[in-house]
């Protein structure tokens, strides 16, 4: 395997940002979970090892083949299984790529320097066996230690998510403290100045993304449970940013009221589903798909899925 | 392979701080880094595969043996090969936990809910496949989604180091930024009010080790390359608690100057070394970590180890 450096020849195939528009305009927005939970696994009669999520993960693949346009393994419940379960992992990426969805690792990884960009080859570079099209990232060493994955990622027609606002309720310290002036040591923080935490990111993602046309391959994750303006995110700040939007169905959130939520943000929300189709079981989940896929249409029905946002 | 969940019947075994606080008595504090970067298995005439990862994570462990108390994998070098680089990480932490050696997984994992708590299972379970001691994790979701690996952690005698206060200057901006008093929703945000995220983070891990007799078994990861009171991080602060301090050598800090860093602090502190061990290549590694050792007895000649920070 050889893996590729940041900053090796660029890649001729369309950018990260350009697969997602094009998938928009088709009227596609939905990704679905790969979450093979433990109980998920007993409810569907594997085994809690990992030739049961690799089972789980390929029936999903089958199921949302034709229905969705995007696939999210949550790397955790893969992980669990050691490298036993990575190999199932590489396994169900593989299968979701050759049909044709559109993968993102749900990882959730961050550090800094060439660490975090060993992160970003092992899921990002062209030919490495867990290759996948994006990956979700961690930026609580700051959005300047994701500079390499978001490099590399530019150079292979990768993307990235970077966690901005999330759903759950133990965030809000992190996430809506105030960014400082400019600390005692009169160095920069890099940041915004007096916004949140998460609307410095979401600000630094836009600049990030000013230097693709149209949508840009970094994207961002908010929870469609939060109200953005409590974070100080307003969905101008979005314009040109993907939005991986969790917190559907069994967190709260519905997706009738999407575009209520994003605003003039909507045309780029991707919305992610797991718990709600995954408690469907194995002979369900195709079904559960379709639903879902029908109510995005219906909930998208008024936005202009070519606009950039 | 069993998987235990958080909650299962407590072990018998010490705790995590227990260990560690023994380990300090004896005068070992010394964690050596496996970080199998590519330039380094260039030097090392190691292949760049998971055959080459698994020789020099292996001699590593034999070089540490006996001179050093903790090892630390960083696992982005491993997850870089994919399944293959998983079970040679295997391969490593299982040699090192052989030799006695403490292990710290340095994953900086963070996620919610059960999904965090598949990654302490993955990496803190008993008998699982990756068991090691302890694990760095990152709380931009809040140290409050870091509940279920806590509690899985004290279940099994394990440790968890958060991400409070890093050496990387990008870092700032989240790490300095000052938590909100009450948002406008009246949720309370979790936290402390007034203070940094990092300090914030310091103060909640102290609560949780509050519980525990002697070393708790929550540490925090803060740079010896930072100044504590930009981030108002006080040593009385890291009372009880494990400090993994990395920043030595290359990055800028002296082990000579550790313990005025550190102040009161200083007997809880894990000095963290790997470019300026590694880089002594395979015949050198050995004595550069005698040498780190040395440095570091006398650095804390004057602490006594056996006190609670």
């Amino acid at each position: 395997m050889t893996l590729s450096a940041a900053g090796a020849a660029e890649d001729t195939r369309p950018s990260f940002g350009a697969r997602l528009a094009a998938a928009f305009v088709a009227g596609d927005r939905l990704c679905v979970g790969i979450d093979p939970h433990a109980h998920l696994l007993a409810d569907w009669n594997l085994a809690d090892d990992a030739v049961g999520v690799r089972e789980f993960g390929l029936r999903v693949v089958d199921a949302a083949h034709g229905l969705a346009a995007i696939v999210k393994p949550q790397v955790a419940f893969f992980e669990r299984h050691g490298s036993a379960g990575y190999a199932a992992l590489e396994d169900v990426i593989a299968a979701a790529r050759a049909a044709g969805l559109i993968v993102i690792a749900d990882a959730k990884r961050g550090d800094v320097g060439s660490t975090v960009e060993a992160y970003a080859q092992a899921w990002l570079s062209p030919g490495g066996p867990l290759e996948s099209d994006a990956m979700t990232v961690s930026a609580y060493q700051g959005l300047g230690s994701l500079r390499a994955p978001h490099e590399l990622a530019l150079a292979h027609g990768k993307g990235l998510f970077v966690l901005a606002a999330t759903s759950n309720p133990e965030a809000a310290a992190v996430q809506t403290a105030v960014v400082r002036t400019t600390p005692d040591s009169g160095v920069s923080t890099g940041g915004s100045a007096g916004a949140s935490v998460a609307a410095s990111i979401v600000s630094d993602v836009r600049d990030w993304n000013s230097s693709e046309d149209g949508l840009g391959s970094t994207g961002v994750v908010i929870g469609a449970t939060i109200d953005m303006a409590e974070y100080g995110i307003t969905p101008e700040a979005l314009s040109g940013t993907p939005v991986l939007a969790p917190g559907f169905g069994h967190q709260g959130a519905r997706v009738a009221d999407v575009t209520r939520l994003f605003g003039a943000a909507s045309a780029s929300v991707i919305v992610s589903a797991s718990r709600s189709i995954l408690s469907a079981g194995p002979t369900g989940v195709a079904g559960a798909i379709g639903a879902q896929a029908r109510e995005i249409t219906e909930a998208f029905a008024g936005v202009d899925h070519g606009a950039r946002a």
